[in-house]
């Protein structure tokens, strides 16, 4: 018996999310259990580090599992991705103790793509959100600033999250732009249900004029979700990487 | 009756290129005439620069169409757009003359997209060629700057193709990578059909060593098909501007 821990990429445009449910629902998670399950001959579970939802994707998601192969690593990260379909690949594979646990993270990055724009984007569609309202990018990089530190994001968590710990650190947060895209990015010890595109929803608020970069601070005191601005689109988030 | 110049991106990897074809074939012509004719409420025919073939982008495709109606050019552009499918976008429209010709060019560029890489793309996958071999880029390179100045092209023509004249001037050619991608870019008075694809197929084979950089000399010299490399997926290809 061997463990592996795997870096995965996937455009999660078809998928519901990365955790499995039921037949016959598409998610990522069953994808790469069925394609190292069909390699290794035996039926394979991959936890993943991070649920992501419908629709967002990842280029770094961290998975881990165990078989029983004679193959070595690289053959079998390749054997296995061979059987993917081509909106998911195993990037990165490597052997890792028995007891490599993929909760326990220390960092993650996500990244939210928002198309800034009169016109909707073409090449862009599937990973950016279309927000053609002007954006004050000044304001919001002042508002992401007030997200970094320690503090109760209960305000920020989606009501489908029942754990109890809701504080968390965030390390970085900021936004900046290249041409036509915004991108927010933001590292931190971890994130609740929902907790990036609503960080989002709040600073694009804060970018179209309707909440100043102060509001943030209220929002956070406040402990109130329908303090916080909106969920903001699945298509705009990826998950960039997971540190342990 | 006005006149329109209308430049247009699309996606194409749905579409069986830009021209018309009986239905129900889905062509990006197609589209853009009855999404057009929609909002003028008579048919419209849009006479296209390039025909892009099945699976092939563009950025900056430039169409024509005469119109009967009272809107604003602005307001028309975005009327026409909110009526297409999302992976085509009329980027500018403007009114020209009536006695425009689109088919009057004077140049165009065109781009082309290769993932170079053991893993093939995640993101990418509709608009680059996966390319697993090690390519030399100083070799590829030297081979683009021998496609420059004016040439018969007969070698590097599809056989579909009956038009007499093979002579087109090609303004720079020139290849580089980012990361993954190597980026091959031609600027010419004119392709012929197949022309790009199967530069990019020739100088892909002196990126993998078969050939030297100088036999572009050699088989532009030979006027014979057979001598070229194969023509390139048309996934990689985005047509991305003309000039009148």
């Amino acid at each position: 018996m061997k463990r592996y821990k795997l870096t995965i990429a996937y455009d999660g445009t078809a998928y519901c999310g990365w955790q499995r449910q039921p037949d016959p629902v598409p998610t990522v998670q069953r994808e790469v259990e069925k394609a190292a399950g069909a390699i290794v001959s035996h039926p394979v579970s991959v936890l993943g580090s991070s649920r992501t939802d419908t629709g967002v994707h990842a280029r770094g998601q961290v998975g881990a599992m165990n078989v029983e192969t004679h193959l070595d690593t690289e053959r079998l990260r390749k054997a296995i991705n061979s059987r993917l379909p081509n909106d998911i690949l195993i990037r990165q594979m490597e052997e890792v103790d028995l007891g490599f646990d993929v909760r326990t993270a220390k960092r993650k990055r996500y990244q939210y793509c928002i198309w800034s724009d009169q016109d909707r984007p073409v090449f862009q569609r599937q990973w950016a959100y279309h927000y053609y309202r002007r954006l004050d990018i000044e304001a919001m990089q002042a508002a992401c600033k007030l997200f970094e530190g320690e503090h109760d994001f209960e305000a920020f968590r989606g009501q489908a999250d029942e754990r109890e710990n809701t504080v968390r650190t965030i390390f970085s947060c900021s936004i900046h732009r290249r041409a036509e895209l915004v991108i927010f990015g933001v590292e931190g010890s971890g994130f609740l249900y929902h907790m990036v595109r609503t960080m989002v929803g709040t600073v694009l608020e804060v970018g179209n004029g309707r909440r100043k970069p102060e509001c943030v601070c209220e929002i956070i005191a406040s402990k109130d979700r329908r303090q916080a601005g909106p969920c903001a689109p699945a298509v705009g988030l990826c998950l960039q990487w997971i540190r342990f």
